[in-house]
């Protein structure tokens, strides 16, 4: 446990904890069962996230570690993200419906990741830490999940609890601990 | 003001307050001032979301009401969010760097979602309401902000205080009080 592990945003105004808090840690104990309340509530915070009109994009696959359906995820992904995210307690497939009755849906692919993000602030809210992933092989999880030419493989999240980062691999261990960082507010404004 | 409007949803497992609590309005106060403190939370909450390998791919145009970006944004939506959006405070487009050195970036429109899921969750948690909107003319919007081609507008959001809504016209007091409704989570899992 790594209880004394500080990773909040040093933010230039004042946010919600869970929001400053929340990091995506690549360190996952590879025992500690899932909690399954702490899932069910991820995933109800994301069923309400909003969407253009109400269309409820998102998809779910929900793999719990020991399945068959979670070595089928972890086979698609790429050989980092299988380094580390195997021992996650559950791996999540975010997935889109990006096509209804032929016409693309526009705002698929933005709803969905709204309701991922919901997901995360639920996630780190009731303890359970989150990585979401693109370096995954979307045909194959299509093929192994049997997804329509409609639903659209988007992210894998892995989620767990955080793992022993003092006694991670060097790599991983470096990643975890280096400072965060993102642009500034005023680097991402344009049109002004 | 509408101190007793209760739109909370109604969850089938426990989710945080802010993310129960949060609904889409169409009903602005057209003349309380913008909250230009619970904007820079908003806007920081979403500086914070994750992004494929953190490349922050959200881009953001703050356009407030009674300046000429404001017009500018109001002449781009379509008649019937014109109708109620040009009441809030602000409207914030979002924006996706959707190609870098000619390579497409295939999580900008994902990530944007998280990054607006970020801001929405904030804004609430500070007082404000949000209603992002699809209906626009996304050209219009990169002509009138000299956004060049690797710049892709998603979503118009607006942003601002609650409005009077026993005094809205008919169709906006109906829409705002339907009930609040969401496909259940075993109708989102796929796959299983």
């Amino acid at each position: 446990m790594n209880l004394t592990l500080d990773r909040t945003a040093s933010t230039d105004a004042p946010i919600l904890d869970v929001l400053a808090e929340r990091w995506s840690t690549r360190i996952f104990d590879p025992v500690a069962p899932l909690d399954e309340a702490a899932l069910a509530s991820a995933l109800e915070a994301a069923r309400w996230a909003p969407s253009a009109n109400n269309t409820q994009p998102w998809r779910f696959i929900v793999a719990r570690r020991g399945t068959e359906a979670h070595a089928a995820v972890v086979a698609t992904l790429v050989g980092f993200n299988q380094s580390w995210a195997t021992d996650a307690a559950a791996l999540v497939v975010f997935a889109a419906t990006t096509e209804v009755d032929g016409r693309p849906q526009h705002f698929a692919t933005y709803d969905t990741g709204q309701a991922a993000a919901h997901f995360t602030v639920q996630a780190h809210a009731s303890g359970l830490h989150t990585h979401q992933m693109g370096g995954f092989d979307r045909a194959a999880i299509a093929a192994a999940f049997g997804l329509g030419a409609d639903i659209t493989p988007l992210t894998v999240m892995a989620v767990g609890a955080l793992g022993d980062v003092a006694g991670a691999p060097e790599p991983l261990r470096e990643r975890e601990l280096a400072p965060r960082t993102r642009r500034s507010i005023a680097d991402s404004l344009v049109g002004a």
